[in-house]
């Protein structure tokens, strides 16, 4: 079934003779979207507590700061927290270091209040310099509508 | 390395004599992001079919409703399904009531159609509630497009 | 605790002598989100290497491809992967041919760059036709920021 999509990339296929050519022009030209806008905001979500799975999220978090395509833009990072990943505000987590880094540069570390409830997590377990949001849903919810991106890591494998 | 990420907040920190502090002022003043929007929307996206996510992704939902920043707002929330996440929707499966709830307080309850085939899973097997979409791939960009967020919780660790 | 959710529904629930009435008009009524817009983007994000993940986000990716909803309409798509998600382009992982099949049909086939240094891989491991970015978590925030959806399938059980 073939849809209207990038008619011209195809007929560009066509035109050399197969579509494999498209494939090595494409892979060719192609080194990533380019930024358009003055302002970028990106919320990420953890939801699980394993250190693999903190790991890897602020690594992610790290690399978009690192992005050069932002240099010059404002970009806003906001990390929420719910479910068993309020695990990434733990005190003496051994993550204390890159979370006081990732503040520094601008990152807003958020936790929601609902878990915190629900899995009977005193605040004063958690680091004094994270947040209190009402909900790390709503707050997804908000962001998003704000215009900015949302990105979920996913728990890695090395969890298990 | 460093960004033009809340430059404000790196002065202050300049200002007080530690980064700590632009970090003490965050925590102390950010206690979520407030609303401006009278209309919210919101997809959720299930592709597991174990009890565990199940229930972690109804009490996301839930308490993305009961977040009061939305109080007075209109607030649209749909749930898609798709690959194992059709147990969600499974007739004697034990969410039936919560799920009649959600759907109560307006949140649209959506199967994927290509996930009934691909899993072989008769359309009698699940609620007689419960909506039959297209894809449940096209139904997430059609929301997002509309300014919709998406969330997507990730499986629990208590899946195993 | 009540919101002003679709008070339409609920009103016609109330109107109806139940809930369930509301529950079953929604089923009835309800086929899918109806598209408005001329062109539609989708970035699906793959962070894990495993067989069934590549499996289920290819199926993932060919079904919103195929959903009619799309017809006539543009459709771009981006396949960004990132963290053990780089499998998805290894060499001889057995997916050459579908990989082809999507990017013959205009899908971004993109890697990550600070992926293939921390995980040291050669970009020569990776399928030549493949398109590398700087990085996968800023190609993800440029993309929702232009108003592309954001669809993370989750790595299923079968992985384990």
């Amino acid at each position: 079934m073939m849809h209207p999509i990038n008619r011209t990339l195809v007929a560009a296929a066509i035109l050399a003779g197969s579509a494999l050519a498209a494939g090595s022009a494409l892979a060719g030209s192609f080194g990533g979207a380019q930024p358009t806008k003055e302002h970028y905001g990106v919320i990420f979500h953890i939801d699980a507590g394993d250190e693999a799975t903190i790991k890897k999220t602020l690594t992610n978090v790290e690399n978009l700061l690192h992005d050069p395509r932002f240099k010059g833009r404002k970009l806003e990072v906001e990390l929420i927290a719910n479910s068993k990943g309020f695990g990434v505000y733990v005190k003496g987590n051994g993550f204390e270091k890159r979370l006081r880094e990732l503040q520094h540069d601008g990152v807003l570390l958020a936790q929601c209040s609902n878990t915190l409830r629900e899995q009977h997590v005193d605040r004063n377990d958690l680091y004094p310099f994270i947040s209190i949001v009402p909900s790390g849903m709503g707050e997804i919810a908000i962001r998003e509508a704000e215009g900015w991106a949302y990105i979920h890591p996913s728990p890695p494998e090395s969890q298990l």
